[in-house]
């Protein structure tokens, strides 16, 4: 097999095997196949499309590039949830203790603000002293201890995955839903879930603009997931204006904290709380999501999602009083009130604008290396 | 400029300004753009597809990525021929010679066998001395005093192509004619010639198999040159069975020097002579076709070709005792009749398999750092 003949054979619209899948991508990712020719099969790809069997071996390969983790020690079903990006959306902070609390363990693997999204580790990292980098095996230390771990991509896993968006970001072949799908899944499926909750969002503050797109994307995700025999529910969630009240990073911990602690009110909770009961779900805990929204609802006004925080809080390193000490978070040295210029009624919101703001001050990441101020935000 | 937002603006379909195009060659020559960024680029150009003004800015970054030769100092027109290659195909052993006998002066920078076609170069150097790569400045020497040189490609001459060429060879990127017409192009106008006829061949024995693939690949050739302000004639002609009697290199020479001894039977000898005439047309020496031919037949009947060959060999190393002593060139050491397993009639020819058995005997290139073996040959 030569990886030419297997460019020209994408590049004539051919149907590549899971055998070929796998020769390019375990040669790329042995530096045996050198860039230029990765890149020639992504535009290629990019171009001519990729059938859901190529995609599922894509996938495949990229997750099997690196450690994929298995908890065969913890009895309980592991559950996770996933989102494709938006404003102020901080339900990480909530369903993780939350769906934990239920009976779930949540061996969650997340991702940094990036152009206009928030990012969960961002948002934990606003907790002095909370640490995102642990280790594969604290990780699994703390999930074992309280059935919530929340640590962001290490080395060891889909390094496939690393290498090819680094080139994707490079040769403008990110934008394209099969590239997106193997990307998402071969790192969120390593960290060892057996179910898994998509919130795919779309609108004017999500990467798919429209309904339609973030259908095609939301089928594309949970076809792939479930030929590697995931349990997976997808939803579609409206991303047409910030969720919740604030934008930020030490804003929406506050925030998300404060529905921990029983304010329910608004769609940040509402969302927070049907993510939830979805995993239950698909952790096969409920059958009926009327009965999951019951329990979920219950371990938020109980306060045992609270207390789960707490300890996942306390075993990563964290300050555990940010629980009950707002003032412990970082805060903005200056806030000001900037009123409309004329009465009138909002019909609709620039949400990605938003998220720009929060960005351009600090509070997100223009490129990757870009450091975070967590105190800023905007309500 | 970034090259991902121009590899972008082809992903999606858009036509990129000469400046877009500059940047990319210009950059990429340098190595300031990097080999999997333009591989990116050549895929989406190739199945996006290239304009005819984005094919001449091509064109014109690569032919001017390196020395552009001017013979202002030679007053006689100055005219080369070019073929897209084929089996037996030695015109440029006749017609060089014989347009320079007829007033022009030929500067042609030739090639070598590849693949199943045979190379010019290749034939040359069964020359005992005859030396191909000579310096630029001697190349011009050669030219002014006898009014045709014959050499290969120098490291000067569009060293963009050399290596765009080398990344299309490894990235399934090399048959797409607007890549085909540039690559030709840069290396041909580069030599310095003001009109160029073109030897589009099409047929079993050529790189294109039909006669509306070499038409399109004629007229995007004439289009490009003609934009670069190159008077351009092209022929299609058939490679449907090698041309001439012999496939092979001192084989092929020595039926050139025939039909420049006067031997003017046959397609090659016609060919050659088409070719001849039509460049005297390219040149301006001739407004009549007719004219031209008998201009053309005269300088072959009258030896003023053979003695233009002759100081061309001598004055590039050659030994021009060849012209008269057949043995001088290299000579098979075995040689044998194949007769057919039954009688019958030829009704069509393997033309491309014929190439195919000369290249597997030594007188062809598999690779481009194989040997020759010049004394091979097939009648």
């Amino acid at each position: 097999m030569r990886p030419q003949d297997l460019i020209e054979k994408k590049r004539d619209r051919g149907e590549l095997s899971p055998e070929e899948i796998a020769f390019l991508i375990k040669g790329y990712t042995r530096d045996e196949i050198p860039d230029y020719q990765m890149s020639a099969f992504l535009m290629a790809g990019f171009l001519n499309g990729m059938s859901p069997s190529e995609t599922a071996a894509l996938l495949h390969e990229m997750l099997h590039s690196g450690t994929v983790l298995t908890h065969d020690d913890i009895p309980e079903p592991k559950v996770d949830k996933h989102s494709t990006g938006g404003v102020g959306d901080k339900t990480s902070l909530v369903l993780g203790p939350v769906a934990a609390a239920c009976g779930l363990c949540v061996p969650m693997i997340s991702g940094r603000a990036l152009a206009h999204t928030g990012g969960t580790l961002d948002k934990l990292e606003s907790i002095p002293g909370f640490r995102t980098n642990l280790e594969l095996s604290e990780f699994r230390a703390v999930l074992k201890k309280c059935g919530l771990g929340l640590i962001g991509q290490t080395k060891e896993i889909a390094p496939a995955d690393r290498k090819i968006y680094a080139l994707r970001d490079l040769t403008a072949t990110v934008p394209f839903k099969p590239f997106i799908v193997a990307s998402i899944l071969s790192k969120k499926i390593a960290e060892g879930c057996e179910g898994l909750v998509l919130d795919v969002k779309f609108g004017n503050g999500a990467f798919m603009k429209n309904l339609a797109d973030g259908r095609e994307l939301a089928i594309l995700l949970k076809d792939a997931a479930t030929r590697l025999g995931k349990k997976v529910i997808a939803l579609l969630t409206n991303m047409n204006q910030p969720l919740g009240q604030w934008v930020g990073n030490a804003v929406e911990t506050q925030e998300a904290i404060d529905v921990l602690k029983g304010n329910l009110q608004g769609d940040f909770a509402e969302l927070s709380i049907e993510l939830s009961a979805q995993m239950l779900i698909a952790g096969g805990v409920d059958t009926s999501i009327e009965a999951a929204r019951n329990k979920v609802i219950s371990a938020i006004t109980s306060g045992k999602g609270l207390e789960k925080f707490r300890d996942c809080i306390r075993l990563q390193g964290g300050d555990p009083r940010v629980l009950d000490r707002p003032d412990i978070l970082p805060k903005a040295n200056h806030s000001a009130i900037i009123g409309a210029e004329r009465s009138g009624f909002v019909t609709a919101v620039a949400t990605d604008e938003i998220g720009r703001i929060v960005m351009d001050w600090g509070g997100g990441r223009r490129r990757v290396e870009d450091l975070i101020d967590h105190s800023v935000g905007l309500q």
